[in-house]
């Protein structure tokens, strides 16, 4: 992966492939972070996108499906969210959505599969899908 | 979901459903839980793989990459390795499950992206596919 | 526990054992998967209530009195409510509920016993027990 | 629960009651902490056992079951072994210790039941009473 | 550790010591357990100031840099608020708090690691530091 | 943080870095990757030391201390012993580091703080420093 590309030049690629990901949910994170670590932004942009989500190998509905699963055994619910409207951006259906938390009750419980379910329930609503 | 299988019929539609995903594995943790909780053993493959598994609007290789997901974040390393063996019977390749991991050290961090990294190396070496 | 009982038989009796245990607040849970997860809702009913919670071996006390181990150490607030709730039907008395998030300081540290606390502060309140 | 009593006091009381409870096990994890952090095993025992264990409204079968609920929830193992053989030492039986870990799965997946399972697989394999 | 000090006078000290470090966030929390859980906010003053905090081998600032590093991870916001204002009060800057948490992205993920920062900025748009 | 560095200038500096701070033992890491991941090393490599590591306004005995705080909640042994040592590389003390095990009993419980030490008392042996 080393190579002769610029920080400044994977920062672009990450930042096009963030808005390609997630949308406007994905710029909002991001300005959050404004003012207070704006580093922290550019990581997740330079790093997270620029490097780790423009690999080949997997497709980018697999790498979605995949951080659902990573997001709903934290219990972040912000992140979550961020990533529920991600996974329908990248041809992720909503049922699927809904059989991952269903599926997930075997492996981290049903209080967080609960939670999960509600998350998306509240984005699907907001995005007038439900 | 409620319908009229009796529960012995859905222990026997999820028994070849694990068999189907699991292989060999599967049927080992089966067998490590005779004498000592039995039915922990058929809650597993009755509603695991009977109800959960056997339900329609996700394939088999996604609910694989999510359950990576699941277990990589858990840290729970002899289930992460059965899924890593069951991943591959249905169809995900090595180079997408090291893929999964490698996209895991955004949301989980480098400790339990290594540590599923590492159980991936034993069971492809066990394979004979490294 | 594989047996001839269907899986709607096995969700009715789990639906009776859900109003003993959980009561209104239950009731609630299922209801708020309506239209987004019914399915988990009837997994949690007919097989967390109708199988597991049916099982002979442990009383409801001693079961709930684990339940809030285990959700205070997950720190899934909204699940550990409704077993707070639930604890009080079957028995547990609040001397007894706070004992055990004063005794989870030593396993899961200060932090999580303090919001399991003052969960059951929230819970007292609302019942007019505190 | 601020006294007269002075922390040596407290120490000789809790050294009684991690007897009582723990038995030899207990012993075991203050005598391996000897040379590199003698105090954390002080505060184990006085803090633990001096202090919290000897708090009056709720009996030490109900302590240990919420702590098998704790440590099954962080999947700490070997802490799980010594308080599988407590909760036995003050009358937990083994086929609640099994019914206990079944009834986790609904809460924390079957992932960590089943690693509490084998945990007392051995454990009661080690004392004979498999 | 054990000696002639009684658990009253152990107490007071870690009343010094709780003021000296959490200021009044650390009273409020205490000022909270009132009537619900008195002895859990004595065990925090008495066993976590008046002994652990007021040990000597690491100095406050180290001790309080560690403590981010405990709840970041856990995730327990309030607790986490908390410590973040005590981190200030005994001589971490602001500065160092956010690199703490950009660092953490490395350990526990950026979902954490953004959870944390916007704690932070919560805390120090409240003291009026942002 | 975007600029005119290239990744592989990127990945010089940070293998620099990894050498001073974790030595051997971060080496060995690497190595063990190569042939199953080896771009999970070089981003290790490249994005936490030659960038995050790399940072201004922590030194680095207080990130070590942060991360013995971020591994030793999480409970991930194998990472938590590395940077044991990295800990006593840059200058952190063993009995500094024992002291943060002992303040993570306040805040993680009893179990992790347990562990850590027992995997410093490890590293103190193989280094002949217990």
């Amino acid at each position: 992966m080393k190579n002769k590309m610029t920080l400044e030049e994977r920062y672009k690629e990450g930042f096009a492939k963030l808005k390609e990901i997630d949308g406007e949910a994905g710029e909002n994170v991001i300005n959050s972070l404004k003012g207070i670590a704006d580093d922290l932004g550019e990581y997740i942009i330079g790093f997270g996108f620029g490097e780790v989500y423009s690999r080949p190998n997997l497709d980018l509905k697999s790498r979605e499906i995949a951080t659902l699963g990573f997001l709903c055994t934290l219990g972040t619910i912000p992140q979550l969210k961020v990533h529920i409207k991600a996974a329908l951006n990248v041809g992720v259906k909503k049922e699927e959505i809904i059989e991952i938390f269903i599926q997930s009750s075997l492996y981290v419980g049903f209080p967080k599969a609960l939670n999960a379910v509600f998350a998306a329930k509240e984005i699907f609503e907001e995005l007038g899908i439900l």
